[in-house]
């Protein structure tokens, strides 16, 4: 039989009576001949809930002890699942990530899937079982320990799961129906697409289209697997959803497959730094050991031995890495003039693989939002992107005014 | 190092603030040069909540995946409790079942533990941890799934734990502080023991008296463990609560141990029942396949070949024993004239091993009834228990009249 892997998280597991929906899903599935492994998210709340008194007890937690107590969610709706098939006459049992064994590393709470021997498993299909309910998000460590794989970690479970079995597919069941040419609520006209290429995703994922996990869109790109975005809160056609795939497998495609942005960007200027070797390793190691998430990163023309470089990160990051900066003037590490910190600027990119082939992309861009009398701030680009900080308040103008020109609107 | 078993029901572990309570117990026993192994039950309402979602999911419920999704209650427990050991630095890790592993039958839901192989627990107490914190009323079967061993199990793992690693005593930590010769709340001279037998507590606790499961008692007895029953909520001394042991180690004890009583009982007797070998078994069998639990029984003189037949059960099975026997009549299985149900009686009953000595203590009960004008309607009698129906509105006045009679409320 074929196996089909099925991911639903925790909105659409988040009461008794989206678990049945749910299994109604996957009863469909199999009654296509599939055999299915599911795996689930805890029910929308409780790891939240759980976390809470982890960090109420322990604010510094041993993260092995964190691991066996949030992994607890997931185990709850990976029975009540199995039970719900099973009233359905659907032969099921659930597996927790220790049973099956999901080998990981010993990084607690942010461990990485070593190995899923398929045997057991496909041991119970063999006998006549159709579905295994897999508890996602965990694993045990070579110490026989629980192990996590950080939030958002069932879809990587999936995928996973989905290589590990050589799956058909790997279906991630969400609140959202499939991947938008840019975000709804911000272009009225966002078109849904059928096919993405992994990369794309990959750009539009990390820019803040919370859709799917990046790790999980990165390990599917290694192995292969077909992953297909869709929702679990509507009918289900064959079709439904967006299709995560190699570039081979997208015929056609727009030169742009989409527009992505992220509002709480700041802008960081360090002026008048000594142009030397090393200083930016200096000056970013510093920030990193802050726990600064750096983004962009612009290095002016160097003038009389002496430059200004300029990043992006999270808004509400600004405080630390004006601390961090501080520490490091005052212990003499860097030297500079002053710290500009602009709060009131966005990021907005376009993203596509079709850029590769085609020239044209950024100088179109900029002639865009010129047009808009938007000034671009930073630019970045990389082989399938490029992203721009424009002041705060013009990003729906800019998101509006990129979707428009390239026809986002339109199918390829 | 000896060991030590601490076990911590759910009202003493159903918020951080009663787990941080209970820690600085096991901190205390720690410091005493205790190797110290915790068994935690889930948190006060989170089994229900759990048992409650897989009766909805399911009423004819796979037990396996019952004991899946119902185990995790204990695990969240065991997590927080290390976690909190560790913030007060004592080196504490937590054990799920599977992890020791807790080796148990493959009877879901009423498992039976087989083994516990102590070798992993004692390797890290040999390493420097003091307190192994394992989540109670769980195990693993032969076929590596999880079991759990029924409601009250908690009690159960933590004698087994007892036996399994010679600990020195297993504490039994709840929200009463010890073994009362009877109910404060119908005797207010009701006074704690400060010792009581195994035989003993187990004839009270059978008898309603809900301090300790009655399989823990039987398997301390069995293997000579030393159990100690005291309160969570309280300060404690070195002889706080109750000790449960072997009757060599009491050496001075009331000839009466206790008086216990069950409220809610009915008396049912078939009138005029064929007096043929065999009959006994038919009509209990019948009984106890429609599920009624009977508790006394009483056969009376038989009369031409007919005879009475009376029983004691639960008030809320008397409907249930009245199906079973008018389907019997009808199917030719017994015959009988009449079933009478009186559902105003209750069992009040004497214990104490001090009775296989002393005679009289029956006589003297039935006199103090007879002083009191309380007519008894049906006796059974152990080798250390005394029990009697009586009309339920004497019920206190018969524990009250008993207790001051047999002096309990004044130690040996």
């Amino acid at each position: 039989m074929p196996v089909l892997v099925m991911k639903f998280g925790g909105t659409s597991v988040a009461t008794l009576d989206r678990i049945r929906r749910a299994a109604k899903r996957v009863g469909v599935e199999v009654a296509k001949g599939y055999d299915v492994i599911v795996i689930v998210s805890a029910m929308s709340g409780k790891t939240n809930e759980l976390v809470g008194w982890v960090n109420e007890t322990s604010p510094m937690y041993d993260a092995r002890e964190y691991d066996a107590v949030v992994s607890s969610g997931e185990n709850v709706t990976a029975g009540l699942m199995a039970l719900t098939l099973q009233e359905m006459d659907v032969p099921a049992r659930s597996w927790q990530g220790w049973q099956v064994p999901v080998q990981t590393t010993s990084a607690h709470s942010a461990a990485r899937i070593e190995d899923i021997p398929p045997a057991n498993i496909m041991g119970k299909f063999a006998e006549g079982m159709k579905v295994a309910v897999v508890a996602g998000f965990q694993g045990v460590s070579p110490e026989g320990r629980i192990t996590t794989l950080g939030r958002g970690g069932s879809d990587t479970t999936a995928v996973a799961f989905a290589a590990a079995f050589e799956a058909e597919r790997c279906d991630i069941y969400t609140d959202v129906d499939g991947v938008y040419t840019t975000d709804p609520r911000v272009e009225s006209k966002a078109r849904k697409l059928d096919k993405i290429s992994f990369e794309e995703m990959l750009e539009l994922a990390s820019l803040g289209a919370k859709v799917l996990q990046t790790r999980s869109v990165e390990l599917a790109m290694r192995y292969k697997v077909k992953l297909r975005v869709l929702s679990s809160f509507e009918e289900q056609s064959d079709d439904a959803g967006t299709l995560v795939c190699d570039e081979e497998e997208i015929m056609e495609s727009n030169v742009v497959a989409g527009v992505a942005f992220s509002r709480e960007e700041a802008k960081m200027t360090l002026v008048s730094v000594a142009d030397r070797p090393g200083i930016a390793a200096l000056i970013f190691s510093a920030l990193s050991d802050a726990g600064v998430n750096v983004d962009m990163i612009v290095q002016n023309i160097s003038e009389e031995g002496r430059t200004d470089m300029t990043w992006s990160c999270p808004v509400d990051q600004v405080k630390r890495a004006e601390q961090a900066m501080a520490d490091a003037k005052s212990s003499g590490v860097i030297n500079y003039s002053e710290l500009l910190a602009d709060q009131e600027v966005a990021k907005v990119s376009v993203v596509g693989i079709g850029m590769r082939s085609h020239t044209g992309v950024a100088a179109k861009m900029f002639q865009v939002l010129s047009n808009e009398g938007i000034n671009i701030q930073v630019i970045t680009t990389s082989e399938i992107k490029i992203s721009v900080l424009i002041n705060r308040k013009y990003m729906e103008l800019a998101v509006q005014a990129l979707h428009d020109a390239f026809e986002l609107d339109k199918a390829a």
